[in-house]
């Protein structure tokens, strides 16, 4: 008794992978669960010779936990959270560690950990991404929290997350909610890669007509280059799927209402909070919302015409500049999530290693991609760079690739096709590179109608003028 | 005593000009404010004859109004107005009504209408827009909050507000804090088309070598046209304005870090959280947080160069595409801001009449426009539509003016310049004519790496499929 190594409370199916997982890396290994189901068919699952038990009762659970415990929560972010800790707490020791594994705000880990600080017990937000497959067998770890507890967790983590080139995706990130808040950036990248990737789609498809076998080969091809990515993985793979109920290719019978579950929102609206502009990601949130407006779009399908003018451009070459825009545009969102981070950790005293947050994405995580590696290299020339796009490799690439996103742009403009989440990339990049803004007027204007002042080039201090004198 | 019509606590630039407005009308009016200067002077600014009284004294202020009482607030949003509330909530009775003047952001609205009503004090809150000359001389006002009791505000409020062909800017808008909500999407309009101007200011300064004098003429005989607006007028008057100390235009000494008060910040955010589009709105937002990175922006403009290669456009030309492209995309941004509206009047159950919003937005206010009478018959045609660009008159517009605001983002996308909210615009607009969307892919997606489930087209219910088996 006592000496089991880690435990987790919430047995849905990524608690119960990461607890397999576990045990096949050879750590005993509780679960408990409130359901008796879920709780008693834990031990079926898992290898003979593995320790690893479920239970409904707390009690036992923290029983069987070696000291300090490390216990895990995966309930559903929110309130369940509090419910599971409040229900635990009378039961551990100062020097035990609760470790949340769900997708939380990140408020909400600042607020507990300041909680349970005053009573010892050390918390850690965790972001895991990679889905059920990842949690079975090797998922990216975002740990954030108490730096000294770490090391309790770092074998097990270290053990069953993602490998790349034998390195773990998983590495202690910061005080706090860091990890919340590095998951929570992750997929605002997320969200915008896949808008980059679904405007790709309308603009080949919509615009030159090309049919989903055309479309796999695309993405396929894109996927064995410098694109490499698991989200181009699995868009290639999703346009060979035919469903079985008609024979048809899948993708064709699903709905464009998109749905979300909120944390690309969340990215973008604290990425307007800390003042880091994150556009492309802001209009992968929007784009998602407008594919809601179903029925005002039919409406304005039929008002709001637009015939396709654009000069003659072949399916080689549109394939080939979409190619260097899509690449083009990743580089700028994860340049833009990254600048994110960036602030956020100056703001809420992360004391993130942005190479160790890019080398952890590299494995595991669902926006995993052959480019993390440049980054990762990026912030060993320059650590803690502000801004990705001024390292001289990624820049070099911008450089080659800017033209090829320019005329994407003004081909899928000329066909009335929106490429929201590839100009807001361009846009962002033109003003990054723009030493002089046009935002002096914006100022010029808030001090005429409302006395908000200015600053000058010239001289210190704020200035007000009275404008219509 | 006890018969001043009206009383104003916080006796700033706001609350005084307002008051003054309130007696040059015939009000007996009181203002409130603890700096003893403030409400010593308060009566010396009135002209004779007219009754208005200044005090330090809350007691004072409170015994010297008619009941039910009315009192306006103008004090700094946030903690301020709860410390105000508390200090005169002794000194009421059941049927005083409170009209929180500022910009409070909703759900504290929200809040205090839920307190105050338990005590039957009836509370309102208000957004002014006009800045301080519109509050002496005639702002837009948009009071929410308890029906019956506006009635008791009304005359003071049509008399003081600005008229647009003798009809008052000023109308009860909704329930609870629907005032406040009202004039938090205006302000995120205003935030867009400002955007919008600093855009064209910088696509034909930076782009066509424009200069003052030439940029000045264009947005005056902008503003002689279809194009009127407040903020039009103002940019071609700012273009003027010398600096004394240097003689210069001033316009050109003033720095490019924009500021901002949050209000545009609450817009876009809010609209994710309630899944309306205004890409135009975060565009805004965001580029004024670009313009806070200028360390970056200055490497970056010598890190990632490009040579403008657009084709000759002359600069008659540019000046009418751009008149036709800036038309459009005003247009797509009050479209926004009035379906977030929409959105918004449901879901926090205002009662909102939209056409009563553009009709008072028409004169007094930041954002008014000679295109607010075109909204206002479009609601008249359709009442409480969910989309305006879906009217005729203005989807006729948009028709008209879709081939402008194409080529100028082409222009600008080879001269390099970024005109983010253009781009948002007419992303928007492509968007909502497109009756099918990728985001399709977006659905098979999520559920290949996340099991999250998708809607078909084909059939009801929620599907999930094993993508790699």
């Amino acid at each position: 008794m006592s000496n089991y190594e880690f435990g987790i409370v919430g047995l849905g199916v990524m608690g119960r992978n990461l607890l397999l997982n576990m045990a096949d890396h050879h750590f005993s290994v509780v679960g408990l669960d409130l359901d008796a189901e879920k709780a008693s068919t834990l031990e079926k699952e898992a290898s003979s010779g593995h320790l690893i038990k479920g239970t409904t009762s707390p009690e036992e659970f923290v029983t069987l936990l070696k000291k300090p415990r490390a216990i895990m929560l995966l309930v559903p972010a929110g309130k369940p959270v509090d419910l599971v800790i409040e229900s635990i707490m009378p039961l551990l020791e100062e020097g035990d560690i609760i470790v949340d594994g769900g997708n939380s705000f990140f408020t909400d880990t600042d607020r507990r950990v300041a909680e349970l600080t005053e009573k010892n017990i050390h918390y850690f937000g965790m972001g895991i991404s990679g889905g059920e497959k990842g949690a079975r067998f090797g998922p990216s770890m975002m740990p954030g929290g108490h730096r000294e507890s770490y090391e309790r967790l770092r074998p097990i983590f270290e053990a069953v997350s993602a490998k790349v080139n034998g390195e773990p995706c998983v590495a202690y990130l910061g005080r706090g909610s860091a990890g919340n808040y590095v998951k929570m950036v992750h997929n605002g990248i997320e969200y915008a890669i896949m808008a980059l990737i679904s405007e790709t789609y309308d603009l080949l498809h919509r615009g030159f007509g090309f049919k989903d076998d055309k479309l796999q080969e695309v993405f396929e091809s894109w996927n064995n280059s410098d694109l490499q990515s698991f989200l181009m993985e699995i868009t290639s793979e999703i346009f060979k799927k035919e469903d079985k109920t008609t024979g048809r290719r899948l993708i064709n019978l699903i709905s464009d209402v998109a749905r979300a579950k909120g944390t690309g929102k969340w990215t973008a609206q604290n990425a307007m909070n800390i003042q880091v502009p994150v556009p492309s990601i802001d209009a992968a949130v929007t784009m998602r919302d407008i594919s809601k407006y179903k029925m005002e779009r039919m409406a304005a399908s039929k008002a709001l015409i637009w015939k396709d003018n654009t000069e003659n451009v072949g399916e080689t070459e549109i394939v080939s500049i979409l190619k260097d825009a899509f690449y083009f545009a990743m580089l700028t969102v994860y340049a833009q999530g990254m600048s994110q981070l960036f602030v956020a950790s100056k703001e809420y005293d992360y004391g993130l290693n942005l190479e160790e947050v890019v080398k952890i994405w590299r494995g595991g995580c669902i926006i995993r991609a052959a480019c993390l590696d440049d980054f990762m290299h990026a912030y060993r020339r320059t650590p803690n760079s502000s801004n990705l796009l001024l390292d001289k490799q990624i820049a070099s690439i911008m450089q080659k690739n800017q033209s090829a996103i320019r005329s994407t742009i003004k081909i899928a403009v000329d066909k009335g096709i929106p490429l929201a989440v590839f100009m807001s990339s361009l846009s962002y990049f033109d003003a990054l590179r723009s030493e002089t803004l046009p935002t002096n007027l914006i100022q010029a204007q808030r001090d005429y109608f409302g006395a908000h002042l200015y600053e000058r080039i010239d001289m210190e201090g704020f200035f007000h003028t009275n404008w219509d004198e």
